[in-house]
């Protein structure tokens, strides 16, 4: 199995309460799935997290203000066209999406949260979304997540999926979360979503800085191509189905359930990275004995993001030069004479000192294989941080320039 | 004539008082030159700007010092072997070359400016170098700078050169510099060197606040692949053998004297992005409108350094979704719909509407040119900033990732 269904497929179990489906409406010129709904036979409680960036879609701005509001029932989700860029029309277009979703549900249109992905700059279809909308929700099926997981893609290559359980109050609690990640279509970018749906009983007010953390711990420390999108969204819905005693911070079952939430989305952002455009392999960067979390993460990203780093990795080419020297990009004081670099566990370069042509082959072979770790140590703090990339390869490149000709 | 040849190979004229020199020493293996010298018969104001890398290497250390004493007479550079991180023999090997280099021409060793390019982590063959500098100290001419520019060459394809002139007191002034850009050599990254040279009598005290200028808005607005290497600099030295007044800041010809660094340092920067390792296009990005320059600096260098941005560069595919996409991860706020983008002048972009696949087919034909202009308008206010960067080819990630191969 290699790296991109290793991660991509994994477990998928329904959650209680929960009903998802996924189907082909028109939107796309392929036929393939591009319509996706999840619903709940309760009111959820509801935490997103946006993307950054200045430029957003409409329907990132319209599952802001739901989010704000704490409470939903559904998620409709197109692909194929983000509504990006598209204006007052796109505003329209959103907002009637929630209120056709709602009204075929029979719920309020404040309790539906929107996502598009695909196509920028280009009005929805919305004839073929109008239509779909019924028929997507005549097939909502509690084991309907395959379906839905796969309506939600662009050029990704596999399906991003993965679940959990625990135990709460004699309970078990399902969580299972479903994603896409980079992918192109003319004329856009990368755009990652990721939906997670629990059974647990668990307010939106603590809902939402869980999700924070957790998002900033696993989707915010990857990069494929360091570019973040219009679209970027992930969604974590909790409806109480489970039943039992509201899940509160501080209680013995609080950690049990912000731990299912952090493995189901640090595998949903390692399956992103795997099936990173032109990805080749995954590597995990860690950076260590800086003064704080903060400095090591900096060093960390900047030597994830750096190209020449990239196309190392995807020479499998033990580069230590490149490597520390991107460390020391980013503007992060630490003392070159201290750094020490382990590739797949095998020592590189001890306190500045390179360790020579045997331990350089050692890690060659180990950068030949599809997943691997680089260790960098740079003194004597306790701050540690990593970040999950992907190396820059020719088909990077075919990818993103080459689709016209 | 081609982007690479266009801009490298720009006029060449000799500075009165200055020497220079290039041969093969034996450093590389083969056989291209790979040891310079300039001398002036004077001692002569410097100043210089060097690399924000932690990682520093020892030349650079050294003529740090050497121009902060503000006095130098002789520049000894090799390449083929960066003398980075090579530790406390780096630093004597360093000290050698300066001591050496002043004991042929009968200095002081604290006027040489020292600086290696090439690979890190080896030392420097000090054989060669030992021998290497008495011949080069025999060939100093006053038309020696070719020999000098083709010899601090790495993998850079063409030789970095441009030379001014201008009048001050009645008098003709030359500005004379050259450079390299980045080039690979196992297991290294890329590293830019320029050395200008003047018979301005200038001082050093307002030498350096010019440089720092004009690196400013030249050197340090260029990119190839986003990464600072541990050898950057750029030295400019002054020895005022026109003879006449001093040149200072607020005289009527201090004006022309910075528009003639300006016009050599601008030169030799767009040399080295044309350049550029896989480079095909050289493309500067305009952002205006704007609250401040910083503001649009931020803008334009995020556009040009998005690998979704350089990928389309060379695709020739006017993707105004990356670059609008790109520019709104600066962190800059601004307004979207009042975003208006031209490709070499053709409008593609009008207040947030596209104008269309007619307009979209124009600036797809400029984009197949090999030099273009990209402008970015992001509202009203006053502050604009350029970018100058080059494409992300499939020789890029060659380079960098197949050498071994």
């Amino acid at each position: 199995m290699n790296m991109k269904t290793r991660y991509g497929i994994g477990p998928l179990l329904p959650v209680p309460g929960f009903t998802a489906s996924g189907l082909h409406s028109g939107i796309k010129k392929n036929g393939k799935p591009d319509l996706m709904l999840i619903a709940s036979d309760r009111p959820a409680s509801v935490a997103g997290a946006f993307t950054t960036n200045i430029v957003r879609a409409a329907p990132v701005e319209h599952s802001r203000s739901v989010v704000a509001a704490g409470s939903c029932q559904a998620i409709i989700c197109n692909s194929g066209n983000a509504n990006a860029y598209t204006g007052p029309q796109g505003a329209a277009d959103c907002a009637e999406m929630a209120a056709l979703t709602a009204l075929t549900l029979g719920i309020s249109a404040d309790q539906v949260l929107v996502a598009s992905t695909g196509v920028i700059s280009q009005t929805l279809p919305m004839n073929a979304v109008r239509s779909g909308i019924p028929k997507v929700a005549t097939e909502l099926a509690a084991d309907g997540w395959r379906a839905a997981s796969e309506a939600i893609l662009t050029t990704d290559l596999v399906a991003k999926c993965h679940s959990t359980t625990f135990q709460a109050n004699g309970r078990t609690i399902t969580v299972s979360g479903i994603a896409k990640g980079s992918g192109m279509i003319h004329p856009n970018m990368a755009t990652m979503l990721a939906f997670v749906a629990t059974d647990a009983p668990v307010a939106s007010a603590h809902l939402q800085p869980l999700l924070a953390d957790v998002t900033e711990q696993t989707f915010n420390r990857i990069t494929v191509d360091g570019d973040t999108s219009t679209n970027d969204c992930v969604l974590l819905l909790a409806n109480g189905a489970a039943g039992g005693q509201p899940l509160v911070p501080d209680a013995p079952e609080w950690n049990a359930f912000s731990c299912a939430v952090y493995e189901v989305c640090d595998n949903l952002a390692r399956a992103i990275v795997a099936d990173g455009e032109g990805a080749t392999k995954m590597v995990t960067v860690t950076v260590s004995g800086l003064a704080s979390e903060d400095d090591a993460l900096r060093v960390a990203r900047q030597i994830a993001t750096s190209n020449l780093v990239k196309t190392a990795l995807f020479g499998s080419d033990p580069n230590w030069g490149r490597l520390i020297a991107a460390a020391g990009q980013a503007g992060v004081p630490f003392d070159p004479p201290r750094a020490s670099l382990t590739i797949g566990n095998v020592p590189l370069v001890k306190h500045g000192s390179y360790l020579g042509a045997k331990a350089e082959a050692s890690c060659g072979q180990v950068m030949a294989g599809d997943e691997f770790t680089i260790e960098l140590s740079l003194g004597e703090g306790d701050g540690s941080a990593s970040v999950v990339t992907c190396d820059l390869s020719y088909d990077y490149v075919r990818i993103n320039a080459d689709y016209r000709s």
